[in-house]
């Protein structure tokens, strides 16, 4: 049975894309629940100045919390070196810096080119490397926009592949392939995939972080499994819709990933029926957000478990 | 590059879930819209008494109109002899009759057991067989609920094989796999896929009916192509919903699904900029029914066409 890691993104991508403030309590009640459900590994918050994202302003509180639930990955983004050094102090598991693969984006967003966003990762490696054994935390790359581009349109591969291996030599210890804006189809996120860990090395390349927003997340989900992908991101309820697309479905949805996962007979350690309950804490916290996802709405197959099992 | 058929069945899968009856006109506007956007075949309507479904009262009228437009393959939906006579005197270029593989569902929806249905396809098959060769239409079962049943569960693929065999027995043409409940995923849509096809021959089985209930839709199309299906069933708009569970999308959406194989590199022959515009005709006509979809609000990527021309 191949097992698969559901790494739960909402309170930081999700969360990040509503203007609300969710209440620290509510956040820890739902990374909590969601971890009781058999969910391994959340990422619980970024760390970006509070000026910029007030949403992400007790990331620091959320990790010390987080790191409390046994079992449980806790994961943070972290946009430079300093957001490096904070997720550090805390206590971070993991941290995963966002490099954009078009270059426009990547201006337009943090400010710094290419070469510019080495240098960070290589500072963020060194950074990392210097810390004792036992506290360093797993350094990943996400390669964002690597599917296409807003500004941009079409990314090319070559450079998604150069990127990622630079990345790499920078220091990083893995990179992930992200569909920040939906553009990804199936047999693009193959080829990508293959030829990515083709360069790099099949153990440096687990992670998809895959956007629903034209409708084929987990068509591109079955493509990355396909070859051997074994993390991906997804965000319960689908919270934060699609920044680029208003009313438009953004993070895959946790809820329909896990079903597919365990009904295709993969294990991802969650009890759906515990997962399905855990959307309530975010419908009370945040009233009024659009959730998305199908199997909350539809429900388990009749005798599913039993069936599958 | 890999030619798929996308069949619209929107005007008779999605309608007859549609209480309202949607005017002869608008469903005439619909179709020679979609077809002008290039989908080349469509199930227009299906032969069930008016006293039963109003909403394909007049489905005759709507074979003989889309019979005028070229190089369109007019598809029908019969649920027995009786309707097929009718298809048969119509024009129709294809039927297509449901066969439930749950005995449960078959009792309940058409009050035949598996012995009874196939005797029905049996004398459907020798109908068809007595026309003039010239005007035979296609004649295919539709084996549904045979990835689950709302009111058996799980269902035998054994099963499923054994039935597919005996209509083929009967004299159908083909059989297709359709999932009636949304219950399929990947995994199982490859395993049956693969099994019905090495027992009835591949050129036996070309189609899936598949339903987005649970989001999995577009993914189980994804198993589905990589198993060498080469036509896919799907509804502008996902029309009609999923009568199982209110508020769910039903069919797969033909807007996302021409979207992912045009993406893919597949040979759809469908101008996608021209179908996401049909949708209007179906909004205009049943005003407030909800539709679905996720390309039709993000629109398609920058530079899409171009780019992966």
């Amino acid at each position: 049975m191949t097992r698969i890691l559901i790494s739960e993104v909402g309170p930081r991508d999700g969360l990040q894309s509503v203007s609300r403030v969710m209440p620290l309590q509510a956040r820890q009640a739902w990374i909590a629940a969601e971890a009781a459900a058999g969910v391994r590994e959340i990422e619980v918050g970024s760390f970006v100045p509070a000026r910029l994202l007030p949403q992400m302003a007790d990331t620091a509180a959320l990790v010390g919390f987080a790191k409390g639930i046994e079992g449980l990955a806790v994961a943070v983004l972290v946009p430079n070196l300093r957001g490096a050094e904070h997720a550090i102090a805390a206590g971070a598991h993991k941290l995963s810096i966002p490099f954009s693969m078009s270059e426009t984006h990547s201006l337009k967003n943090v400010r710094k080119d290419h070469a510019a966003m080495l240098d960070e990762i290589r500072a963020i490696a060194a950074l990392v490397a210097a810390q004792p054994e036992a506290q360093r935390p797993h350094f990943e790359v996400g390669l964002s926009t690597a599917f296409g581009c807003t500004m941009e349109g079409a990314v090319s591969e070559d450079k998604v592949v150069r990127l990622a291996v630079a990345s790499i030599e920078a220091g990083a210890r893995e990179v992930g392939l992200s569909d920040t804006t939906g553009y990804a189809n199936p047999a693009q996120v193959r080829r990508l995939v293959r030829r990515t860990r083709t360069a790099v090395g099949a153990e440096r390349l687990n992670t998809l972080h895959l956007h629903n927003t034209r409708g084929l997340g987990l068509a591109n989900v079955v493509a990355g499994l396909e070859e051997g992908i074994t993390t991906f991101d997804a965000s319960l309820g689908g919270l934060g819709g699609c920044p680029f697309a208003p009313g438009a479905s953004g993070n895959i949805v946790t809820e329909d990933l896990a079903f597919m996962l365990e009904a295709m007979g993969c294990e991802t350690g969650i009890d759906l029926e515990r997962l399905l309950k855990v959307r309530r804490i975010i419908a009370e916290a945040l009233p009024g957000e659009p959730l998305y996802g199908f199997t909350p709405d539809a429900g388990l197959p009749l005798g599913f478990g039993s069936a599958t099992a």
